[in-house]
């Protein structure tokens, strides 16, 4: 095995921007895309993007198994999806109220997803969150929300990780449970006496950035929420903000026959234009009108016209089934690979969403290495976080990438003796 | 005086889609946006934007003086602001981190307003005034929150109008003041005690809806705020969503000579495009990298560069006045228009952001009226709400709209004889 040259080394417009950047944005970037944790080799600032391609701000190409953390799904600057985006642009986007488009994905997304019968739009993920949580605190009367202890479920003072700058009163209405322990939920369940609003948690386990292995839902677990959400009278909130159509386009649990009560979306919904939604059953359309819910440009016409389009691209194949099949064959090429350079690695969650970490790895030293090896040849991954394919990936590309991660576990190798 | 046929008097095609949006959407529609409670003649669904235009779904057409509630401030559609965005779009939005755009605009929003020192940005209005807030109790290591009463600072749990969903918990660290009251203030900063981490604020009063004036600042009461921040040790968060760029777009306060710590942006900033922005000064940078704040769409360059572009455009020429010399012009038609059909009416609120009352109209009954007499004649007002100018305004649109607010003066004279 012989260790090619590296595609880039030094990434010299990238650091004229990041120290411009310093001076003007706190701590030089901020949040999930700030890179200064990241081994050197990741790139800050991008330039193009073009189905599966990326290319940074010094013309460095990269196969991308990132989709820029979710929302791209139907290949960057897919074709379809713009041409719907900039025709509603063209005639107005934020207009005096909303456009025909609205009804439209709402109706198609009561079509898709199976347990909504109504429908409303937002920005960020966070919104949808939080808007299912007063619906459905809305909806009892009740405060309690049950959570998945290291789950993320966006960045308001509730949820997000880091509780620097909100109140111990923000907080003061969560009660924590573990993933596929049916006995830590009925715990926490109990802890809530009769005063459980919802319970909130994502399809499979995907707590990030770290080096647990994600978890697939047992079925049985599952199940046990849906029974205990009824029991006591919560709402069961799905949120599929990183999941949505990615998995099952009509939700997360529908091959298990199991239905959430509100589902949040947004990330991969209009193929990177920015919007999400909650979506929920009848019996919850009373609270969903009555809570208070805007936003300035929740009413925008032109990612709506993305969403439908990106959603009927989405759903005219089995687009999921697509995306696990390639991102099973990334797996299996990634798993022979490190075998055969002697790394034990684990690989976890849904193929079309894969996370890999290395045995023995709790600094992530390893997989930083091993990412940064890759993304010098022009493979873009995350040390710390889950992957994500798109169609636009093919079996091709998959071959292309396997190329040149034989060549970052060799150079992993040699550092790690 | 002859009252002029009407442009409108029945929504075939808007009247189909809200029945469409009964089914999917809950109540129809939410938020600001939502017309059902508006009078008759008000339009739900909208197609089409132009300038200072807009076109309902049946095809009428309105001069439009709600600007999308405020985004709209260089024309609907504007040449300038398009392009720059699609440029960017067709190269890339959402990718696998940050454009140039980000750093540029950062720059740009240090540039241009007077007291930043760095930005942020964001999506919705809400995240901006949540950033500063969660800023401020990094910051600071205290709670309390002192803001206007019945103010407007975002649509989350923390600010909005309706509690209905939120949690005693949630609201427990507001302390409210009264605008233009200083003793009120210096009330609540004694009952924070040393908690106070924040005084958030508009730069004039402008809550809604409903039917009180609005209040231009009194410079007493703004240097009294500012010396209350300093002494107190609470950061000055100024909240100019609604404001931002309208007034003076080195920040609403800068005629004053009186500089916030924090200043949250959003609406106008891209003249639709979905952004928002905290900024902020020196001391504040590192409390504003240390918080969480990440969002799945906040960082896509499309937004950015027609950010860059409006803010341009928005600089080049002295537009806030601009847009009050020809809200000026609009008060004074309708002031002399009311008065001739013997109406006595308060306006109040800068001119580029012109509130109408009517005398002893606290329903609203007259406002709804004459409203709607003037949104079927083609002129889009709102009878609860601050209407908005832009650059797009022009004198001759004033006239044309004047010449149809008297005959919607003259309808509204014969319902209240």
């Amino acid at each position: 095995m012989t260790i090619t040259a590296t595609q880039q080394t030094e990434l010299p417009v990238d650091a004229a921007l990041r120290a411009r950047a310093g001076k003007v944005i706190p701590s030089g970037m901020y949040g999930h895309m700030n890179v200064t944790l990241m081994p050197a080799g990741f790139p800050q600032f991008y330039a193009e993007g073009k189905g599966n391609r990326l290319w940074d701000v010094d013309g460095n190409e990269y196969l991308d198994f990132m989709c820029s953390f979710g929302p791209m799904i139907s290949g960057y600057a897919n074709p379809v999806v713009d041409a719907a985006a900039l025709a509603q642009q063209k005639r107005g986007d934020a207009l005096g109220g909303p456009t025909a488009r609205m009804v439209e994905l709402a109706e198609l997304m009561v079509d898709t997803v199976a347990h909504a019968d109504w429908a409303m739009f937002a920005k960020n993920g966070t919104d949808a969150t939080s808007l299912a949580v007063t619906i459905a605190r809305a909806a009892t009367g009740r405060k309690k929300l049950l959570k998945g202890g290291t789950a993320y479920h966006g960045a308001n003072a509730w949820f997000n990780p880091n509780p620097l700058g909100s109140t111990p009163e923000d907080r003061a209405n969560i009660i924590d449970f573990e993933f596929n322990d049916l006995a830590s939920l009925e715990a926490a369940a109990a802890e809530a006496g009769g005063d459980a609003a919802a319970i909130i948690l994502s399809p499979f386990r995907h707590d990030a950035p770290g080096s647990t292995d994600q978890y697939i839902v047992d079925p049985a677990f599952a199940r046990g929420v849906r029974a205990l959400a009824d029991r006591i009278g919560a709402v069961l909130i799905m949120d599929e903000v990183r999941t949505g159509f990615r998995l099952h386009t009509g939700g997360a649990w529908e091959p298990l026959g199991i239905e959430p009560d509100l589902t949040a979306f947004s990330k991969a919904m209009a193929n990177g234009y920015a919007i999400s939604s909650v979506v929920g059953i009848d019996s919850l359309r009373q609270s969903a009108a009555d809570i208070f819910a805007t936003g300035s440009f929740w009413y925008a016409g032109a990612a709506m016209a993305a969403a439908i389009a990106n959603i009927g691209l989405l759903t005219a194949t089995d687009t999921p089934a697509q995306m696990n099949r390639v991102g099973q064959l990334l797996r299996d090429g990634l798993q022979s690979q490190a075998a055969a350079h002697g790394f034990t690695v684990f690989q976890s969650g849904p193929p079309a969403m894969p996370f890999l970490r290395f045995e023995d790895d709790d600094s992530l030293a390893t997989a930083a290495a091993f990412t940064a090896a890759a993304v010098r040849r022009g493979v873009l991954l995350h040390p710390a976080h889950n992957w994500f394919l798109s169609t636009a990936h093919t079996e091709a590309d998959v071959a292309w990438a396997l190329e040149r991660t034989d060549d970052a576990f060799a150079e992993t190798r040699t550092l790690f003796g």
